[in-house]
């Protein structure tokens, strides 16, 4: 029998289309799962990478959004990583990032989104087995999270939005939630707007302002639950933004802002807009670098609390499959999947997403 | 009989000699408490009012920080504002700080320290009997909180931090409290920087490093709990202290840091010198305005907090007066009263704690 | 001008029909406020009153769910508790707790719904102006909270579960909130089991099931959010029950169990379904004396939490309105309130209430 | 080379004197770590486990409290669980459990003292190396979590309350912490108690008052911060002691009550001293069963929390050698180590410890 290969979509060098490579994929080990690329979202961050704005050790498989049919189960593997039982052929949800169990922050701090080793499996060498997903099979080394996807989850629902879910549940546990009745403005409808949104709306906020563009996401933020939009191609400036919002908000600004904007200015315009004794969470500046002026005396005085967030922990991709299942029918979780591109077609999705006019794009290998 | 008047010390112009006024103070009416000014705590924000840093809207009786004897009830008045009953002569512990009870922040939010109405009395004419404490008799209207300080417990126990011990204790509330075991910066070493060691060292804080100067306050700091020492005088240079800290934390950053320092360049070095997942209380920038240059991300990536908080609630108080009885054995509290002034010279004490000769300096209108 | 009086249910003795009297009530003073009453909502406590099972010291006027339209506002009186502006004629929704901001539970422990003087207006002397709601006129002490409804609110919408609506509010802060996706069971279908699941709801839990009877209240709280109903009446032993919840919870119990049956076998049914590591809400005993055998061993070794909570503090009566004016449209609040009975007629609404007849039974006195 | 093996004391039967086996501990595998044991705490649960009050599946190898030296570090060993780089020889304070990171308390909980797999290494075949630590050496499979302990720290101050300090760890967790100026009850004076105790104390805690006995336990919990002392021995009624604590909290009961007795009594005495708005943490059941009389009307209405905690979760077993390092100079924590044993004299060790005779008993299998 010839060996088992799977082809993958590679980053070799930056800014160059990516190419696709084809090398074997071993047998799973004790411990290690292989399983089938079924979908692979196309992330915000993977266009950061092609981009060039990440540093990189080498080429590079991308994809960190993975939904796949277990192909095989190395000895030991009976179930996922919240104990459901496992079929070849059931699919699962996972992520290349794994904690190692071993660091300051995975045992002592207990935040494994800091784990000091967790990345290391995202930035194999691209001739071995890839964790990452857009491939046509992918390999999950053991300790590596993922969760069963229930029969009655579409594979869309789970990934609409992506790893920015998971980003976001951990940015829900960091805040400390939102309560019933409270008042929230999200800044950004991308997938962590979008994510910010939903997870408002069920939280049971008031009062969901989304600050954005362009009209076509702002209006799925308006089927995920969005009370009120301020389209920024509209209203251009941050003077007028602000002032909206204090007119929408009883004039004390919002007692929950969420930054999902990616852009520094955002931030500034965040204090401007959240309440006296508010909370101010920022998630999405991962990958942005630059700095604002700002005036501490204004966060002493207002009795405000800013939240950082960045990535997410294991439980937050179960509760994201967990979101996926409840609420598929209520809100149009699947439809937020415009764009399926083949494997092959990977550079057309990555430039597609950087022109923004996907909601979310996938790709799919069986295309 | 003649009509009962008190001395009072009044800031008529900014900048100008504290002049001392002698008007009646009338019998308390129902709910009213008349007291006799044993000490009153000259504070940095009685020089910022001085120096014209805050708009008054006329002649001022300085103090915020009243200790005195209960000489007068009014009807009704049989208990302290924690159901403790009173006998005239009894030492108490007011401010002028009277929530409202009615406003969007004392009953939605419940945080009585935003009240929109909370500081009027702070303001009153300086004519009228004062609520202030720089005077031989203070009126406490009907509201305003104040708490019996116990037999036990030395009234300079009692102000020494002055309302910078229940500034830190609202900090701590807010802050969520320090566990055991964590590592813990205090830049500055004023009242709030020492009352914030104090709390700091009583949570079971593992190290408690304070960044401040002079030496005499770093002193007061090593008595209070300090166990490491960063004398700005000596280590002049932010990039020296930021890896002092670093070197002190095996590289990591401290836990939790807290801003005592006034001044806002304290706050970029701050966020350089907590830890990830860490949190950062800023509670000493209320009267110091300017910006300063941040990068957003760094708060996002790193898991960061920054939990602002200003003032205090009534609650606050009479925890301030606990820790002082508790501990006034265990840490030379007392002891931090280092000058004593009588109300005619309550200008040469507001020129003292403007020149840092102090450690806490107090007005005793008896002297 | 004669003289205005208010006729008002009494309470003169218990397990005899209430009486009406009419007495006057005095022009409104400083800092009171007097309403024309427009609905009285008839609440179980009402009828433990009129059964005898809490000690009164006399003629009680009943009624403790008052919406009422301004009649006339003290000096001084220009918002409501939470800073709106009044005219006469504005509706507001009161209840006649009246914290006293000077006890131990008021200021030191800030829990308001303990507060050691809050009920004294609940029992004053019957042919006093009555704080309590079955009456004509009301009368509101200076210091009684109440907040405005809004326009757009129906009356009926907010007086729907009555006060078992800030009580649930208050159990939800205690509780720390339902996080999304959690899993709830609800024991009790009257009005604190009802608004225990339209909170659940909102709050984005993944399951309530409900365990309750008759199945018209069980309706009713499917049309409020419950995804699975248990009906006492079906399903009559208790072991049964236990299993049934099992089954809906992969085995493990509900990560949230709210007791809101009133009685107290429930607490020990309430154990057994509550998952380890879960948490378990106490909210519907406050008038159900009897004593249960527990296994603290299991307490101890499933890590559950129990959480009392009894009565509320005002933010939660402002909340409550909040959530009627934010979510009528969407769930049949108002038509929660399917029995109206004229002033005259209070005592057969107490007997509907006692009958369990009614969903909520309100007194209207213009009828 | 013979090949190397390690004497160790078996539990065969219950009730039956353990015996001293002797087996080979192969080499250590990638992942493994062998140590020699320097001291093995003697726990009341294994008192429990001789006397058969857990069934056992087999012969067992007790002793869950180890410090070792590292004796040989298996491939890919550099470093604890923390992250701090290990070298032969270094002393390791482990326990035989071992979250598995794959069941639902562990992932999705994230809750690893509920671990389903967690116990599977304590209850290993007496034959096989053992995990546990009555024995010359002892073997942690891959994943078992293990912190290394400061040259400064003394063995006897990181054993000395055993297993009861992380478990108190855990419990102050799960409490929510003790705020300062809180007043404690502590019910117990064993380990778990004495734990307690201390952290109590290093919570700042105004009062600390611990119902115990005998006279020499009661001892120790002065010297680690009580305040007041309940001899159970003098103070024999429950109606006594309860009078005593309402004596000492001015009538209201402690804010903070811990049950460490162990036994089902204390949780109904507990009741009654906790104050209203009062925490209750039940920690000494772990192996008490039996039940008790509750009325749950008085949760309800007394707004109480009740919070059960059971075992501990890796990042406590670090804190708690922390808490040596730091506090042993302090509080006498080495001199809590009354009693020291040959592993040959395990017999005699368990006896003593069954008798109370010790405050905390060692096996040295060096002797």
């Amino acid at each position: 029998m010839s060996e088992r290969t799977s082809k993958r979509a590679v980053l070799v060098e930056p800014n160059q289309p990516v190419e696709i490579w084809d090398h074997p994929v071993p047998p799973a080990q004790s411990g290690e799962v292989v399983v089938r690329v079924l979908m692979s979202g196309v992330c915000g961050t993977d266009v950061h990478f092609w981009h060039g704005e990440v540093d990189l050790p080498g080429p590079l498989v991308l994809g960190h959004e993975g939904i796949g049919a277990i192909e095989e189960l190395g000895e030991g593997v009976t179930t996922d990583f919240a104990g459901a039982p496992l079929s070849i052929g059931d699919r699962i949800y996972w992520v290349p990032l794994s904690p190692c169990h071993h660091c300051h922050y995975c045992t002592v701090e207990k935040d494994l989104s800091l784990c000091e080793n967790g990345m290391a499996e995202l930035f194999r060498d691209a001739k071995q087995p890839p964790s990452a997903c857009y491939s046509e099979l992918s390999w999950l080394p053991a300790g590596m999270p993922f969760y069963r996807i229930p029969d009655d989850t579409p594979s869309e629902a789970v990934i609409a939005l992506g790893c920015a879910m998971p980003t976001m549940l951990q940015g829900m546990d960091r805040l400390g939630g939102i309560d019933i009745n409270q008042t929230v403005v999200v800044q950004g409808c991308g997938p962590v707007g979008l994510a910010a949104t939903l997870l408002a709306k069920l939280s049971g906020a008031r009062q969901i302002i989304v600050i954005g563009a362009p009209e076509k996401r702002l209006a799925v933020a308006q089927s995920f639950g969005a009370t009120d939009i301020i389209n920024m191609e509209d209203v251009t400036s941050e003077e007028e933004r602000v002032q909206r919002v204090l007119d929408l908000t009883q004039g004390r600004g919002a007692e929950v802002v969420i930054e999902a904007a990616g852009v520094v200015s955002a931030f500034g315009e965040g204090l401007k807009i959240v309440a006296k004794n508010g909370r101010y969470l920022v998630v999405g500046l991962w990958s942005a670098p630059g700095t604002i002026a700002v005036e501490p005396r204004y966060l002493n005085n207002n009795n405000l609390r800013i939240i950082g967030t960045a990535l997410y922990q294991p439980e937050h991709l179960y509760r994201a499959i967990q979101v996926a299942q409840k609420h598929h029918h209520e809100f149009p979780l699947a439809e937020a999947v415009t764009h399926r591109y083949s494997l092959e077609d990977s550079q057309q999705a990555l430039e597609a997403v950087a022109r923004l006019e996907t909601v979310k794009a996938v790709i799919v290998p069986s295309l």
